[in-house]
């Protein structure tokens, strides 16, 4: 199913090894030694494929499938066709991540420092470290050990990043303190100087931006995605946070633990995020607003007003959803009517 | 006109050769070999210039141009001012853009592979290439003849470029597969792992994104624009689309051929767009979401919904653009009159 | 305070300094050779910073604060607390701003080329340039004194840089002249074809893009922006224009001086701001509209219509702000009143 081209594909697996690997146990009967070669959807799966049923309303494709072993919910294992090896488990579309992780492990880094690369003397970089062709690192940077740097990226004078980090390629690095495992997309750039400028009619006077943009364990940034440095205090992004293609984080914004920020947010300067936060794409929060634990906004909703914890907001200027969903409602209504009237009047 | 600095400007031509680059022909009584040096609007041009008459609201323009010769549909003909050469076409705005690429022809491509550029061994680089300066090239690429690709883009292990494609610096190409002249402008970040997971309190579990990006012949993606590969399924560009800057193109969308894609779009996870789909700025569309054929957006629309074919849609969340024209007409109007009221009773 | 790995820190200033860099004069009785080593917040300040205060709410800080001097406007200046050095300051934040600048200079640019760049032998660099690793420099560029080329950038064919400029890393130039002291961030691409077609249902043709980029002195352009050149006419941005991380600048369009436009706008093409325009982030500008001077447009906004000069607008489209507020409220008092009633009917 992968394409050999771009993805690596390990051995077979015995049923009790994928069993391990999704959490799953197996039913009775199943033979422990069985080996699957490959993931595969239901649909699409033969003999020698592991696949997964992770929703009541694909049953019939599940008792339709050619898998020759499927992750089910236990639930459902009494609807598996003859012959189909049953893991029961928990969540289905989780172990099926991990074992399509196990078939299909990210490219073995290979660690070392390809010759192109351009490093400072003082720069620190620990074992196992991958840094690609045409790489700059600066004065003073310290890289922990199995960090992969991708091809003609530049990390400025300073930079810290943790362990087993995963920067791509064409991205910059400045002012910044990575964790552990964070992960920078293609073309992001970390660190840059805030939007901040002292403004009245005789001129502007720009802010120096003094602070610095630290990124706890486990943060993905997005590819093209720009987070600025603070301009005294720090920006700062809490562990576990993922953050999407082309999302603008402004300086001194902090942003808690675990929020999901998709494509094209842009969250403005000094604004805070509380964890666990939800936004869906091209999402706006203007400048020092707050925004509490587990808000969930829908997609370009404008966020002006500081919003309470658990609220699931939508609109310009964001309101609850519940009573974005009746105006709108009550708008088209109104709009029925008056149409109503316009045909009858014409 | 054209800045010597910035355009190469190709020898005088005969009417005649303008004549059939334009698909046009020559009013009678016009010297097929009097020779024109340059194009230029009809404000500006001079009697060595070529100018076109795209619009009839132009037509006092027209009358008083000291263009040499001048593009003009057949029926504008007679309005030409005496001493100017006419050139009948149907379509005088595509055939003065033909005869502008005929003047200033872009950069003549030099082919050769850059000394700085670091080419893995197994890459297969077509004849006639351009492999510019510091251009990274991985494991098993395969680029065929003709194409150029910018300094400083890092080109990953196992993409397949085309015939004369033009990929522009900093780019980052990978897991993708590409037509034949297709374009990628600079800063592009194409084949990047969707922002998908497996969440629950417990924790998450990034999806293994295991497909592929596949972008048709002539499709054209925009400067620091970012298109994700597919989880399984793939990520997929029809042929002659064009996307324009900093759009998001998220995983497993697909795209039909001869669609518009102005700049700042975001087309969320597994969304589908029809053949010819025109969307103005900043339009978001939400994942899983069908657009049918011909479907025409107005700037900043938020797709939530299924959309049939030939629609024209605007507003948040999208309706038809005479609907949202409507409600936008009988807001104001609501808005006037309560104003009214506040007056009265000020 | 600032970071010693990113941050260099001038050595310790008399007062007599601080207030001629502040343009600020010592309140009476404050001895001109005390020295300050650093800058602080009011909070954080001990006997040996300086401090401002900036806004008549943070007055009993002020009055708490340990900070040994404080920028203060002249009616504050009585409630400083014992011991505090007072520097009487018509603009305490501005005078703020250019002390932290003085005691954290950017870092000293240190001229020279690095012997990884690849510089065209027709390329002309001005003393005092900073060339950094792997630049990518093409023929016929010209680069003025004390410029600054971050690391892994590309400067296409014929390009102009004025002094003092500073490009941040991977960035691209292209098609462009700029002025002095210009500051283009990381990732930016500056004159990348415009989006310009002729379509009709036989097929598209690609309208030639003959004009540039034209960049006034002091402009910024943020991190990840587009800026594309012109179709024939020039794109223009005027002297002291700012614009924040992942704009679009489409072709044609003019920007007057002294504009501020936040993160993530997209202005369409053959678009005219006037001088003094302020946009707050995600505004969409539809194109071939004109913008007067002194427009301010509240985030999100869809500029549809021409704007005249001096009106505050927000909501798309776009409308003066009074009314947009005014419409918002009588929506959710209509949402209000239909839920009563709803109520009452449950």
């Amino acid at each position: 199913m992968a394409d050999p081209r771009f993805f690596f594909t390990s051995p077979p697996k015995s049923l009790a090894e994928l069993a391990e690997i999704a959490e799953a146990r197996l039913a009775d009967g199943v033979d422990p030694n069985q080996r699957m070669d490959d993931i595969a959807t239901l649909e699409a799966a033969g003999a020698k494929h592991i696949s997964f049923l992770g929703n009541r309303k694909y049953v019939p494709v599940f008792q339709a499938s050619k898998a020759g072993a499927c992750l089910v919910e236990p639930a459902f294992a009494d609807k598996a066709p003859a012959g189909m090896a049953v893991l029961l488990c928990a969540k289905p579309r989780r172990g099926f991540a991990r074992i399509a992780a196990a078939f299909h492990p990210e490219q073995v880094p290979s660690p070392g420092i390809h010759p192109s690369a351009v490093i400072d003397s003082t720069a620190d970089i620990g074992p196992g470290c991958q840094i690609e062709a045409n790489v700059v690192i600066g004065p003073g940077v310290t890289i922990a050990a199995g960090t992969r740097i991708g091809a003609n990226s530049v990390v400025e004078r300073g930079v810290a990043l943790g362990e087993n980090c995963t920067i791509g390629p064409n991205v910059t690095l400045s002012y910044c303190l990575l964790g552990d495992r964070v992960l920078v997309a293609a073309g992001a750039v970390i660190g840059n100087t805030g939007f901040g400028y002292d403004l009245d009619p005789s001129g502007r006077v720009k802010v120096p931006h003094l602070g610095r943009v630290l990124i706890g364990d486990d943060v993905e940034i997005g590819a093209n995605a720009t987070v600025d440095r603070g301009s005294g205090p720090d920006t700062i992004i809490g562990r576990g946070t993922v953050i999407d293609n082309l999302v603008m984080i402004a300086h001194n914004v902090q942003i808690g633990e675990g929020c999901i920020i998709a494509a094209q947010n842009g969250i403005a300067g000094s604004a805070r995020l509380g964890n666990y936060v939800t936004f869906a794409g091209q999402v706006g929060v203007a400048n020092h607003v707050k925004v509490g634990d587990g808000v969930v906004a829908a997609g370009q909703t404008g966020i002006t007003n500081d919003v309470p914890s658990g609220t699931i907001i939508g609109g310009t200027p964001a309101m609850p959803i519940r009573d974005w969903r009746r105006m709108v409602g009550m708008q088209r209504l109104m709009l029925k009517k008056r149409q109503g009237k316009d045909d009858t009047n014409e």
